[in-house]
C-alpha cells in the first residue's frame, strides 16, 4: 500500500510524526494513529501531555547524569549504597539492566554515548570530564568500565583509562566470556579465547 | 531485561502510554521514549500537540464517513467522480488502499467496522442505516461490497444485501481469485475454486 492519498492533512501530519520514530514505518504509523483515533479524547490528551511533560520536566542527576525526577537521583542519594565504586555505562538503559540483576550496590556514571568519530561523537560530547572531576573530588576507589565490547566501546574505555588518575584507583571492566546458556561451538573465537585466559577457580 | 527499576516516574508514565499502543511492548516503548528525549523540546511538543489536535479536530465526512478535514470529504465533493457507484468498505485504510490503485472513480461508504458478535459489534454500531438512507435519497445505481473475505465480512455483506432496496440497484462484490504473483499450489481451495467458477475471458 503506497500511502499518498491521505484523506486528511491532520491525519497525514500525525502519521508523519509517528514515522519519525526509529523502527516505525509509514504503515505502522498509520495503524498507531488510527488506534489513537478510536480512543477517547481524554486518553489521547493524556498520551500527548505525558510526553510533553516528560520532555519539559525531565532532570538528569547532577552526580551520575542518569535520568531522574530529582536533582540527585535515588541511587546517588541512597546512603546504603557503596559510594566507593562507580560503574561507567553508556546510557540509561544500561543502568536499568544492571539494576535489574540486583548484583550491584555501587553507583553509576552515565556517559550519554560512546566515542564514535563516524557519528561525530567526540569525548567532549560525553560526560567524561565530569567523571574525572568526580574521581578527584569523591572517595572513589574503583571504576568499573561497562561499555559495549565494540571498537567504539574499547576506544572510549582506553580514553577514560588514560584520563583517570592511577594512584589508589582500581580500574576494572566487566567480565567477558561465554554467556550462560550459550554453547561453545557458537561462541566467536575472541570471546572464547578471552574466556580461557580469564578463567576463574571452579570453587571460589 | 525486566523493567521494574525506572529511574524516573515521568519516564515510566511515558513508557506506559507508548506500551498501550498495539504491537508496542515495554522494551520498544522505552526505546521510543528515550529517542524522543534526545529530540528538541519543540519537536516533542509538536509530536504531542499534533496528536491532540488530530483527535480534537478530526471530522468524518457526513456523506461517506471517511476521515476528513471538511464537512464533506474531498472524494464526495469531487464532481468529476461517478456518484452512481458506491463502494462499501470496513475502514479508512481500505479507502486509501483502493484510492492508491487509481482504478476506481466512484464514491465510498465507510462502515467503521464489520458485524462481529464476538467483539460486541452489531449492525447499529456501524454506518449501515446511513448507507440505506443514502441509497434511497441519492442516485446510486451500484453498490460494490468490498469487505474482508471472512465470516464476519460475509455476515455483514449478507446483512447489507438484505437491507438494501433491490429494484434498479446492482449489488456487486470485488473479485476473489488468485493474487497476481501467487502460485496456484499455494492458493487455498476455496479461492482456487472460486477463481475457476468466476473465470474471465482471456482477451477482453
Amino acid at each position: 500500500m503506497n500511502l499518498q492519498h491521505y484523506p486528511s492533512v491532520l491525519l497525514e501530519e500525525a502519521v508523519n510524526e509517528f514515522a519519525k520514530l526509529p523502527g516505525i514505518g509509514r504503515k505502522t504509523a498509520l495503524r498507531l494513529v488510527l488506534h489513537l483515533l478510536r480512543q477517547s479524547n481524554t486518553e489521547v490528551e493524556q498520551f500527548g501531555t505525558v510526553l510533553i511533560t516528560l520532555k519539559n520536566e525531565v532532570k538528569y542527576c547532577k552526580v551520575c547524569h542518569n535520568i531522574s525526577d530529582t536533582e540527585v537521583c535515588l541511587i546517588c542519594s541512597d546512603s546504603g549504597r557503596d559510594a566507593q565504586t562507580v560503574c561507567v555505562v553508556e546510557n540509561i538503559k544500561d543502568v536499568m539492566s544492571i539494576e535489574n540483576t540486583q548484583q550491584y550496590r555501587g553507583l553509576y556514571h552515565v556517559l550519554g554515548g560512546i566515542i564514535s568519530p563516524m557519528d561525530g561523537v567526540g569525548p567532549s560530547d560525553l560526560e567524561i570530564e565530569s567523571l574525572i572531576q568526580r574521581v578527584k573530588e569523591e572517595p572513589v576507589k574503583e571504576i568499573i568500565l561497562a561499555l559495549s565490547p565494540t571498537m567504539e566501546g574499547d576506544t572510549t574505555n582506553y580514553y577514560i583509562f588514560r584520563k583517570l588518575p592511577h594512584s589508589d584507583l582500581k580500574i576494572t571492566t566487566i567480565a567477558r566470556g561465554i554467556a550462560i546458556g550459550n554453547e561453545l561451538e557458537y561462541a566467536d573465537e575472541v570471546t572464547l579465547g578471552r574466556s580461557i585466559i580469564n578463567r576463574t577457580l571452579f570453587v571460589q
